[in-house]
């Protein structure tokens, strides 16, 4: 990839987490030469005080309505047709809710340039036919036909926006894309760590919500500190596992990542999926009643991810293989009490015999000693 | 080693932690058949309430000093005189502070059974000649002369002593000796983990101190969670880094164990070093002024540890390897303000060019792709 064009790019989507990207990604363009100042930016329009949003962004350099406080840099243009937007980038930014993402790339498809690039900042997932985990980057590149790597971490909109320290995973198995991706997102304050394990960044961003969950019910059960670090060491590595298991070829070092384990702390210790299950295991209520009282109605990822993650590991017998995911999904949907969990985890197979562990490039076996005496 | 003679297994240490391992020991012992019913426990003597502690143990089944409110099991003896206790064990559990260590250890010299095996429970290190750390398992092997493996994990005497659900980590090198240890060990309800990786579990045990003095800082200059996961997980990385340096052989998994990301998750979330941390930045009070008032005057782990880490780095020429643990030795010291820890963290090794690694059994080894366009 030579430097003398330099490379456009386009943000798709506007919100929270959309706009405090483009802040970086416009402040990025200005500055570096092997990118294009004018960075478009599709804006689903609405109107805000009786005025376009797209026009008070372009004249303000502010998106009132998503991210108010933060002024974009002037080179960021609001587009309100998705396909005049991406129709010339050579990098496109998916960051719009995960319901929207097939509908955006059927209008994309065979409007963007065929050498073009994504990268996914949708952390979720779709729920792949009949059931099961259908990962945003996959059906990007199944639907737009252009290769789609990942940025996932231990981030807030709102604290990037305030220019706080923090890290993030971009996970790209182009040995050039993903450099050129860490020019486009990096900032002193927004460090980035690029990994070749795309699959692994992006699935630790949809497990760690199930494991959130787990924190959650320590905490509405009272049973302390070092109990729920037990929970979220047990569900890292379920999560190791699922990917072992589900997606082949993945690397352990990733789970050290900022989309590994800095954003599983981080998920344990705040966030809403935490928030929601302490009360329910405080209330009794439903998920359902909990989701319309603490969030507007809006789903809460957890439980909706361990039922799609139960619906694989069912499919494949390996229930017993992941008693952690396996209980919090029974919870959920009341087949458990919370009052159970700890005990559908005291006999985890992390607990079985001596460990050994081999590595070899990407493949971990287990190997157990004769443990018996 | 066949199960024909039950093994005697002895307690060197009746504080907090050592009574509750003794209530777990005493329990296992007389159920197990491998193991002798009696238990002894190393009860340095004192008066309480005009009665010596030991009677008071060996009557009532409650070290009402160190353990009040719990009971141990009527099968472990306490005896004020160490080698009395120990020399008839097969199993040494060390669970005294670690500036008591040596003159334990010469006294028992010549003493005890010369295949005695050891587990030292011990956290912290010595200070060895001149600088540096000198772990304390070393400084049993080599002052008794037998081997011995370590136990550290996410885990506090009166939880466990409460029964509450925790995991922690046995590093022993024996294949035989880990599952024998760990049948010692093992509850319901404190599960245990065996890796042969004995080094690095101690050395996490000791580094994660700094670590949350790190997290203090953050916490006391209010710069939000991503921050601190941020930290953390840098944090982390340098604990891999120095073991890979300092103890080569350790395993990337065993960080994944209780001993590392639980317990650092732990201590940065709650903790003294912590705490103190906090109050270092918010007052402006030095770390032994903070010892005074917060600590009764005990040393805090982190800064001390921070200073024998540095003096390890200085000698190999590598603090710029090691940028947070060497900013936070600096900051303890005064040598830097709080403010400047997270620039001292913009530009850690972790954020340099695209990182592969290989893992060819417990090496690793950076393959730096060109990442200059």
């Amino acid at each position: 990839m030579a430097c003398t064009n330099p490379k456009k790019v386009c943000i798709v989507g506007s919100g929270n987490w959309g706009s405090a990207i483009a802040k970086i990604v416009g402040n990025n363009a200005a500055q570096l030469k092997n990118l294009d100042d004018r960075v478009t930016m599709y804006v689903y329009e609405e109107i805000v005080d009786g005025k376009k949003l797209t026009e008070i962004i372009n004249e303000t350099h502010e998106n009132v309505k998503y991210l108010p406080g933060h002024k974009l840099p002037p080179n960021v243009v609001a587009v309100p047709d998705v396909v005049e937007a991406a129709k010339d980038a050579d990098i496109l930014i998916f960051v719009v809710p995960h319901q929207f993402i097939r509908t955006l790339c059927s209008t994309l498809l065979g409007k963007i340039k065929p050498n073009a690039i994504a990268l996914s900042l949708i952390k979720g997932f779709d729920r792949a036919e009949g059931g099961g985990i259908d990962l945003i980057s996959h059906i990007i590149t199944r639907h737009l036909q252009i290769p789609c790597s990942v940025l996932m971490g231990a981030n807030l909109a709102g604290e990037v926006a305030d220019e706080k320290f923090c890290e993030t995973t971009i996970g790209c198995k182009d040995i050039l894309a993903g450099p050129l991706l860490r020019d486009v997102i990096q900032t002193s304050y927004f460090r980035v760590v690029v990994v070749d394990d795309e699959d692994t960044v992006e699935v630790c961003g949809a497990l760690k919500n199930i494991v959130a969950c787990g924190a959650g019910f320590v905490d509405g059960l009272g049973l302390g500190d070092n109990t729920k670090a037990a929970v979220i060491r047990l569900g890292l590595m379920e999560m190791v596992k699922f990917v072992d298991v589900f997606y082949p070829g993945g690397k352990l070092s990733t789970f050290f990542e900022s989309c590994g384990v800095a954003d599983l702390i981080t998920t344990c210790y705040g966030g809403r999926n935490r928030k929601v299950s302490e009360a329910f295991v405080k209330t009794g209520k439903s998920i359902k009643e909990l989701e319309d009282e603490m969030l507007n109605g809006q789903k809460l990822q957890g439980p909706y991810t361990a039922e799609e993650v139960n619906y694989m590991l069912k499919n494949k017998g390996m229930e017993d293989k992941f008693p952690l995911f396996t209980a919090i999904h029974k919870i959920c949907t009341g087949l458990l009490k919370p009052s159970d969990f700890i005990d559908c985890i005291r006999n985890h197979p992390e607990h079985m015999d001596t460990k050994s562990y081999d590595y070899q490039s990407s493949q971990k076996s287990y190997h157990r000693s004769s443990s018996k005496l």
